[in-house]
């Protein structure tokens, strides 16, 4: 059998549902969707889908089905129901939810005689099925690899490792690095704006910062690796002064100063726990610590 | 005259001001310094470097003088002296400082005569004298061009605007980058390491998130310059769904939640504020709006 004539599920069909059925569909997959409100399958339909009646017979239409529901309670719930036979199904689970949920969906799905992978999409459903659309999977490297030319019509898709709970860390490590620089960028285009900067002009400047600092961070992980931070750049208590004027800079001209005040307080608290003299991936236990309330 | 021969003084030989007298020297600039504490200036006068007296003689050594000393105030104390005479001199000052300090010192020093241009130095003191060493200068752009080969004896310099606070301003949107690339990257590996991932595992994904992103810049920029934000690619309520994934996730493996938790509190006051069907960059508000107590 080649990779397009695999026969795939698909239950689920919000916009991202939609979006990965439309994929396997122009790939050229056999695709059966499944959705609570069936008029959601309209255009799939109209387009070669094969509505299920049930989410088991939608199961048993397909040799990989992809779930993709509101969260995993509904994920549990519609593959729970006593009609559905999991035993022998490879199901991935691309709805969104955090490790734990991960991990134990998985263990569920493998007491029921399924094969789990679960999955994070990086991507907005206009994305998907091109090679901008990053989907993570994380679970056993077999199934993973005996699947993966079918999951590719989804977008570029990676394996992370057999933990299940590595793509929903991985995606929310990821969309913590994304709107990290998005609030800096605009931390510094209100900075900028006060003096008539505009955002265009700022922008580039940004982008090469950005860009600049993202080189650093392989030789910075093996500090954090090797749990030896030695001030080979600059030592954390200069840069807590060069905070100070982020922050004194922010407040003086009227901005937020919230961001430069929690940059500046994770620094302090590292300086205070001895590491002034230390480089700034000595952050590192900060960011480990359970704090938050 | 050609530039190498163009006679400079630095005042201020901290250690970023030796780098800057030093990459003077290297460059064949004859250079005269001075610092209150004279034994600074030792290994500076072995490399060839004319100590000077006094700041009124060093700023009549050198056709430029470039300050770089604690603080402004430290500034206006040194070459305020009844003994300095500042009309006709040329002035870079790079001292650390915001953009208020920098524009009243321009103020001040143009009303003794002095033309005067405000720098900021985005390198540490090892990378000054090569291309890596990015210096940001502001002020009145033909006394730049003027000066711009001697200057370019530093780093890479660039020419922000006429107005002289744009240097101080740069700088710390510059540094926000920096940390916040720095910072998510560690809530990253935080969260990671939770699942044994090691740092270097996590490194590459988080420096490919942070480039890309990088490259939305421009585009998202112009969404500020025209004051609309249509959800093109998605809609900052879908953004906040997956920003709770974050601050639940952070919680749930007890990593600290701080950085999370202000990101999505930047995104709620926003869609409070009823800006949840625009796109990000609509955060602009939020982030302009004085806020930090």
């Amino acid at each position: 059998m080649n990779r397009t004539d695999t026969p795939v599920t698909v239950i689920g069909l919000g916009l991202m549902g939609r979006a990965l059925a439309g994929a396997f569909l122009r790939a050229g997959h056999p695709t059966t969707v499944w959705n609570r409100t069936v008029s959601k399958a309209d255009r799939l339909v109209a387009d070669g889908a094969r509505p299920a009646p049930t989410v088991g017979d939608a199961l048993k239409a397909g040799s990989l089905t992809v779930v993709c529901v509101t969260d995993y309670p509904a994920v549990r719930e519609l593959l729970g129901a006593s009609d559905v036979e999991l035993d022998g199904t490879m199901l991935v689970n691309l709805t969104s939810g955090d490790s734990a949920q991960a991990r134990e969906t998985a263990r569920w799905a493998r007491r029921r005689g399924a094969r789990y992978l679960d999955g994070a999409i990086m991507a907005v459903p206009p994305a998907i099925g091109t090679a901008e659309a990053v989907i993570l999977h994380s679970g056993p490297q077999t199934d993973f690899e005996a699947h993966k030319a079918t999951l590719e019509a989804l977008g570029t898709v990676t394996h992370l490792g057999a933990d299940h709970g590595l793509a929903a860390l991985y995606d929310v490590a990821g969309l913590a690095m994304m709107w990290s620089v998005l609030n800096a960028w605009l931390q510094g285009t209100a900075l900028l704006r006060t003096a008539g900067v505009d955002a265009a002009t700022y922008a580039p400047f940004a982008r090469q910062i950005a860009a600049g600092v993202a080189e650093w961070l392989p030789g910075y992980a093996e500090q954090i690796d090797s749990g030896s931070f030695p001030a080979e750049v600059s030592a954390l208590e200069t840069d807590a002064r060069a905070m100070a004027h982020l922050v004194e800079e922010s407040e003086a001209v009227g901005v937020n100063a919230e961001l430069p005040k929690l940059i500046k307080a994770m620094a302090d608290r590292s300086i205070a726990a001895g590491h002034g003299g230390e480089q700034y991936p000595v952050l590192i236990e900060e960011f480990s610590r359970a704090r938050g309330d």
